[in-house]
C-alpha cells in the first residue's frame, strides 16, 4: 500500500450510500491517476482501485508509456482477493492488444463482480468495447462516476480521440491594463517567479509548445521544462520534455538559438533549410495553423499543445478559434497606454469582442492566474 | 435578542481559551457593526456585545448619526446583568460629550469588569482617553482583538482621523486586455449586471463620488445608489446618498444633466456659474486634486471618497498617488488594441510601472473584482 491510503475507515464507509462510496473510491483512483500527469504521454492518465467490503485491496496508476496499465498494478496487488470485489477505473478499460493485453480481459478474469468507470473511451471506434467485454463476462458495469474530474486529467487525449484535434492551451501574461512589455520591448519581469514556475506545470503536461520565431529572436528562450511541482518528485526522472515548435515562415531562426542545442526536441515550420537539417531539426512544411494542429495530432500524437507566443501569434490562434483554454497570468501592475498590447486584434464594435467563461481564478504568488474557455460565437 | 445570535453554546465556549472566546465575541460585535455600514455617515460603524459566563446578555450597533451608540443599546439590553460581565467593542468607547454622553462613562457605571476593544480611537487628540476613563474606574481593558477586521469597517473614518485625508477608492472596469471602450466610445456593457450591482455597494459606503465632466457628458450618469445588497434591507430607508462631485474646470456641465434634477446632492468644481448657483448646486473653487480631498474631509467630513471616472481622471489620481484602494472589475473578454485604455499613463520604462498588492479577488457574476492597494514607491 502507498502513502495515498484513504482516510475513511471501513466502518465509516459502511455508513455511506453506494453512490457516496463510489465517489469516494473514484476520487482516490483519480488522485492516483494524477501521479502520471507528467510522464504517460501520449498515453492517458489512468488510476484504478480494487475494493471489497470497504477495504482497499489494490491500487495502481499508469506511470509511463510502455509500462503496465493502472488495472494491472491494482489487480496484481489485490491478487486472489479480487474475487467479488469492485474495481474503480478512471477511464474505460482498453479492449485492444497493444504493448499489453486488454485490461478489460484482465478484469474479466480477475473475479471482480463490479466495475465502475468514470469516463468512457472517447474514441468513437472503440468506445464501449471495454464495457462490452466486461458485461459479457457477467460483470456489473457502471460509468459516469466523477466523470468531469476524471475528464480534466486527460483533456488532450479525450479531445484528440473524439475530434481528431489536440487541446490547445494559450498562455498569456500581462499587466492589469493588458500590456506585455513597454514600447521599447522591455518586459522582464511583469509576472513574478511563482507565476513563471506555474507555467512549467502547463508545459510539462503538454506534448508540444508552439511559439513564433519573433519570441525566440527576442528572448532566446528554451521553452523546456526546468522545474515541476515537488509532489511529483518521482516524475522528474521520467519527465517527457515537450517538443518546441517554432513557426518561422521566413526562415529567420538563427542556428545559434539556444534551443537548438537540443535539436531533437525542436521542430521548425518554415521553408526548408539545409543548416537546420544538418542539425537534425525536424522541419514541417508551411501550413495554416488549423492544419498544423491536426497534422501534429495525426503524425506525432501531440494531444496537448501549449502556445507561448507574442501578441501577433496569440491573436492569430484566438481569432481563428483555435484556443480551447486561455491561461492568463495577470500581474497587479499598470504599464500605461504606450506599452504593448497582449491582444493585437483590431476590433471596431463591441459585437466583435472575444468573450470567455472564467473557470478558475488562483492567486499565484503576487499575481493571478485565470483559466478561461472561449464562448461559442453564437452565445 | 436578534437573528444574529452566535452558534456556539456556553458549554462549547467554556472549552475555548480566553483568547479564542474574545475573538469569537469580537467577531460577533463586528458583524453587528456591519449593519450600519450604509447609514452611520459621518459616524463610524461600531458594534458592542455584553457577555458573562459564555452568555450573550446584550448587543447593539450604531445605526445612524444622531441615534445612540452601540454600547448604549448593548448596556440597556443587558441591564443589571452587566455586573461582572465583559463588554466587547469594535472601536474605543468615546470619551467626549457629543449628542450622547461618553460611552466610556456609561461602561464604567454599568458594572462591567472587563472591556475588550478592537481598534483604538484613531484621532491622536483623543486616542486612549476612553481607555483611561475605563482603567480609572478599575475596569480591565484590552485592545487589538480582531483589529484588522474591525479596521476594515471604518477605512475612511480611521484614515481621516489619523491623517486628515479621506480614504480614496478608485473604481475601474475593463476587459481582460485592459480596455474600457471601443475606439468609437461604444462600451455598454463590458462588465455584467452583477458587477454593476456590486458597484452600488461601494458607492453606498462612500460620502462622495467624484467624476469628471467628460463622463457626465458621455453617459449622463446619475452616480447615485439605486440598489444595495438585500441583507441590509432596513438600511434602504435610511440610506445616506453620496454627494456627486463633478470636476469641470472649463464649466462644461450642462444644466440639463440628469444628476442636476437632485441639485442638492451635486457639487461642481469649476469656474463660478450663476446658472448652477440658481439651481442650488454647491460650487467649489478650482484646486489641485490632493487639495480637493483634504478640503472635502475638513469642510464636509467626507471620509470615504469613490472615484468613478474616465481614464484621464483615473490616471491623474493614480499618478498623483491619491488612491488608497483600486477596485478593478475585469470582464473575461478581449476588445483589441485599438480600444480605449483603462490607464492613460505614458510610461517608458518598467521602473515607472504602478505596482499594487492584491488583497482580494472575488468572482462577481461572470466578471472578477480585484481589490488592490498601491505599493509604496520605495518597495
Amino acid at each position: 500500500m502507498t502513502d495515498s491510503l484513504p482516510y475513511q475507515s471501513a466502518a465509516q464507509l459502511a455508513q455511506m450510500s453506494t453512490q457516496q462510496q463510489d465517489q469516494y473510491w473514484m476520487q482516490h483512483a483519480i488522485s492516483l491517476a494524477q501521479r502520471g500527469i507528467y510522464t504517460t504521454r501520449p498515453n492517458p492518465n489512468v488510476g484504478c482501485v480494487i475494493v471489497k467490503d470497504g477495504q482497499l485491496l489494490g491500487e495502481g496508476f499508469h506511470p509511463q508509456a510502455g509500462q503496465p496499465h493502472a488495472e494491472v498494478f491494482a489487480l496484481n496487488q489485490a491478487g486472489s482477493n479480487s474475487h467479488g470485489a469492485t474495481a474503480y477505473v478512471t477511464l474505460e478499460p482498453c479492449a485492444h492488444y497493444g504493448r499489453t493485453p486488454p485490461c478489460a480481459l484482465a478484469l474479466s478474469k480477475s473475479g471482480v463482480s463490479r466495475v465502475v468507470i468514470a469516463c468512457l473511451d472517447p474514441n468513437p471506434l472503440v468506445a464501449g468495447k471495454g464495457v462490452e467485454i466486461l458485461t459479457q463476462a457477467g460483470i456489473q458495469v457502471e460509468h459516469g462516476v466523477c466523470e468531469t474530474q476524471a475528464a480534466a486529467l486527460n483533456r488532450g487525449f479525450l479531445k484528440s480521440m473524439a475530434e481528431g484535434k489536440p487541446y490547445v492551451r494559450l498562455k498569456m501574461a500581462s499587466s492589469l491594463d493588458g500590456r506585455t512589455a513597454m514600447a521599447s520591448g522591455e518586459s522582464k519581469w511583469i509576472t513574478g517567479a511563482e507565476a513563471r514556475l506555474d507555467v512549467q506545470h502547463w508545459r510539462a503536461i503538454s506534448a508540444a509548445v508552439i511559439t513564433g520565431v519573433d519570441t525566440v529572436l527576442a528572448d532566446d528562450c528554451l521553452l523546456n521544462v526546468r522545474d515541476i511541482p515537488a509532489y511529483v518528485e518521482q516524475a522528474k526522472a521520467n519527465l517527457v520534455q515537450p517538443m518546441r515548435i517554432v513557426l518561422d515562415r521566413q526562415g529567420r531562426l538563427p542556428v545559434t538559438a539556444k534551443m537548438l542545442q537540443q535539436p531533437d526536441s525542436v521542430m521548425v515550420m518554415g521553408p526548408f533549410r539545409q543548416d537546420l537539417a544538418d542539425l537534425g531539426v525536424l522541419q514541417l512544411p508551411i501550413m495554416a495553423l488549423a492544419d498544423l494542429l491536426v497534422f501534429l495530432r495525426q503524425n506525432y500524437q501531440f494531444f496537448d499543445i501549449m502556445v507561448e507566443a507574442g501578441a501577433t501569434l496569440a491573436t492569430a490562434f484566438l481569432q481563428q478559434n483555435l484556443v480551447d483554454e486561455l491561461i492568463s497570468y495577470v500581474a497587479p501592475t499598470l504599464l500605461g497606454q504606450s506599452a504593448r498590447s497582449m491582444f493585437a486584434g483590431e476590433l471596431n464594435h463591441m459585437s466583435e469582442q472575444l468573450r470567455f467563461n472564467l473557470i478558475d481564478v488562483t492567486q499565484v504568488g503576487r499575481d493571478l492566474r485565470l483559466r478561461l474557455i472561449p464562448m461559442q460565437e453564437t452565445v
